[in-house]
């Protein structure tokens, strides 16, 4: 078994580890046991050289004539993207996104453990949603005591961001994940990632709008 | 009132806009009537170069020493993103991801209306989530006859990624948008937008577990 490395990666590296994955997981399904960078390359249409650079941050090397074999790969990168541990998380903003994401099971199989959600509603707070139960912010001190959640889910209204990603790390959680439109302002040593889905619904709709479709690939 | 100009933008303006229109709403709601993009710039850490750049693309200028009014650029923004139009989609894999997002009515604030969802387990053809009917891939044209569907939302299991692409381009739809972290390949002129929650994750978890901090913005 491969050590599980930990060093900081470019992001288009870690961008590019999940579609490996995935497809190293839907060829293993159809019992397939070796594959060769050449053939993750026609399939994800992404170089074989960079596949061969990406995967060799995992200190993973292919054989000649026979390439990776599957179980490896899967095992490599499903370890090294740390999908198997579980990291805890707290939720802020229970409105209609945060309650998606707090019922979808999907998430807990990528890792991630949401184990309270704040909201400033009182009318929703001390409501369950899928196992979960609502808070006041005023609970926060207590609760990261008690879980040591580390990653925040900010599904808040963007004028409301800043502050909850502020009582987040003020609480001493150490990333956010950021749902809103909003650009939150986080220290240096918080880590940030933002999922933009109005980012791309934006681009979605420039490209089906533009008179020209010379450049519609939004990925 | 500026005229809607439908120009293909760069991918990069395209991320900003949001963010800019995010601010702007914001900074509305406290009743603030002009900005200027140096105030723009250090809330979001843009350079204001760009954002003046950025902002030129949808016609507006800011005044010297006055900026922008603020209403000309919620309208221009908004207008030019499209938000408030409405967009028919279909949504692929009414599983957990694929109910989380059909009962996310934020969703349609930002111009996403769902009318139909496809699956192929026959145990919840027919079900109705938060007023949305699941049907079978079988009754795909005959709906998008009805519809005139023009995004695919992909929210099946990774491994059936490509099928559900194929079979929504197959039925005329223009776009796809992306939830699975398989890489689905499309004709040149299909529109392809992808949310990567699970490279999001992939990169908070490789931040948080790296022994060094020295790169964590990884927006």
């Amino acid at each position: 078994m491969n050590q599980i490395i930990h060093v900081i990666l470019p992001e288009p590296t870690l961008r590019r580890l999940p579609w490996y994955l995935a497809f190293v997981d839907t060829i293993a399904g159809r019992g397939i046991k070796t594959v060769s960078s050449t053939q993750i390359s026609k399939a994800l249409n992404v170089d074989a050289s960079q596949i061969a650079k990406d995967l060799s941050f995992l200190n993973i090397k292919g054989k000649t004539r026979i390439g990776y074999v599957v179980a490896e790969l899967q095992e490599a990168l499903s370890g090294f993207l740390d999908f198997k541990t579980s990291h805890k998380a707290f939720l802020f903003g229970a409105g209609s996104l945060g309650r998606a994401l707090m019922a979808d099971k999907g998430l807990a199989n990528f890792g991630l453990n949401i184990v309270a959600a704040f909201d400033i509603d009182p009318e929703i707070i001390g409501d369950e949603i899928s196992g979960v139960k609502i808070y006041s912010m005023d609970a926060l001190p207590k609760l990261m005591d008690e879980h040591q959640a580390v990653i925040a889910v900010l599904t808040v209204p963007a004028q409301k961001a800043q502050d909850a990603a502020d009582a987040a790390i003020e609480a001493g959680m150490k990333a956010i994940w950021n749902f809103t439109p909003y650009r939150v302002a986080v220290p240096d040593e918080i880590v940030l990632s933002s999922t933009s889905m109005y980012a791309n619904l934006a681009l979605i709709y420039n490209r089906l709008n533009a008179p020209s479709q010379e450049q519609t690939d939004c990925r």
